[in-house]
């Protein structure tokens, strides 16, 4: 098992506890292999508390940076300006600016599970699990009109930029829409969508509702962004419910 | 007028010619306003003809760079050594970085309109050539797979950076979109499409699904982005074209 292991709990608790739908969940080699804590290796004597709690601030800050100024923006001298800490300091909790750029990516990542992903756990399988994760979704694009979203910004960063920050990204993403992709396959499994359903098609379109509100509502700065993704939502799902007729199943 | 005037005549001309349509013309003031051909200015006694020849091919080689490196990728000192020129020749004819920026959208806008818009007059007006107003979008995006879509990348990177850059994006992209806009109403007059049809909530989903296909062909290296994307939009124009009932007009 990687040293890394432990730090990718949450990651494997998005695939087992939040969505545990219909297909089997996809290993993430990725994230099994990039680097982990460094930070208690590089300073074995500080007590662990504080090293965590620091490195937890520090963290906060470059992602607080990173949604405004991209993941490009980030580096350990401003953030060690930002934080009122030496470069050494900063650099002994992330090794490199890779690292902190990856560790960023699965803050935000873990942020996004807690927010988006858990609370549609309370809702029941199927169609009313999925409305929520959108609707959760798009409350988070919604708050982050003021920072960004550092998937959609990383994507178009790092879309050709090889390494391990693309690849951490592009696991993160591909994690977040198998787990949808479970979510539309489960409302198919109840009966709440046609059997029919494309699947793939149907997370395609979801996937560009948010990011025409993402582009409208942050960089054209549209009121009114924010109804029309969720009224084609509404008009997506009405498409894909079984008729009256009773083409479910 | 304004000095930069005469430079702006291929956008004065993608409101007038291409897409004459029912609503009236925005003017576009942060245009008329953006720094002009210094070029001529800076340098007075070069032949023109050169010079601009000269600016021409900086300017390509600038497109190519911010295609793929973003436009915040650009320096005066890259292009120097991309060119093989000095970093005062090409000072000379983009007195900063910022107007080099702004150069690089203007000329990004022109292609854009010439491959896009362009060749969708030959169409009738109405469905005819809004399809392939699509179509020829989603071509576009399809050939820049290898290097990005400056729209795209522009409106994340500059989207909570104020400025005269992320000016003359906003000015390009909301140009783009009006007249996406006045095609969707022309098939609407044209009884192409039903006459309640929510125009801004049509263009709003044909965005998004070209924002799907840019993320998921380039970004997550889906096969398949391309058909999915077309087939969304022929499912929209189908939810929207009148019935047999005669709900049109």
């Amino acid at each position: 098992m990687p040293p890394a292991f432990r730090q990718n709990s949450t990651i494997v608790r998005f695939h087992r506890e939040v969505l545990p739908f219909t297909r089997t969940v996809p290993s993430t080699p990725l994230l099994d292999h990039l680097p982990g804590d460094s930070a208690s290796a590089a300073s074995p004597v500080r007590p662990l508390l504080k090293g965590r709690q620091t490195r937890a601030a520090i963290l906060d800050a470059a992602l607080t940076l990173a949604s405004h100024n991209g993941l490009e923006g980030l580096s350990i001298g401003l953030l060690a300006e930002v934080t009122g800490m030496s470069k050494s300091g900063v650099f002994a909790h992330f090794g490199s600016r890779e690292e902190l750029q990856i560790s960023v990516v699965r803050e935000y990542h873990r942020k996004f599970e807690e927010e988006v992903f858990r609370p549609a756990l309370a809702l029941p399988r199927g169609l009313p699990r999925l409305r929520t994760l959108f609707d959760n979704w798009v409350r988070r694009v919604s708050v982050e009109i003021d920072s960004g979203c550092i998937y959609i910004s990383g994507a178009v960063e790092f879309d050709d930029r090889p390494g391990p920050v693309r690849d951490a990204l592009v696991t993160m993403v591909q994690t977040w829409q198998n787990a949808l992709d479970r979510a539309i396959r489960a409302a198919v499994d109840e009966g709440h969508l046609r059997a029919d359903t494309d699947v793939g098609q149907l997370l395609f379109e979801i996937h560009g509702l948010i990011l025409a509100l993402h582009h409208d509502a942050r960089f054209l700065r549209h009121a009114g962004a924010e109804t029309r993704a969720r009224a084609a939502f509404e008009r997506l799902v009405a498409d894909s419910v079984p008729t009256r007729a009773g083409r479910a199943g």
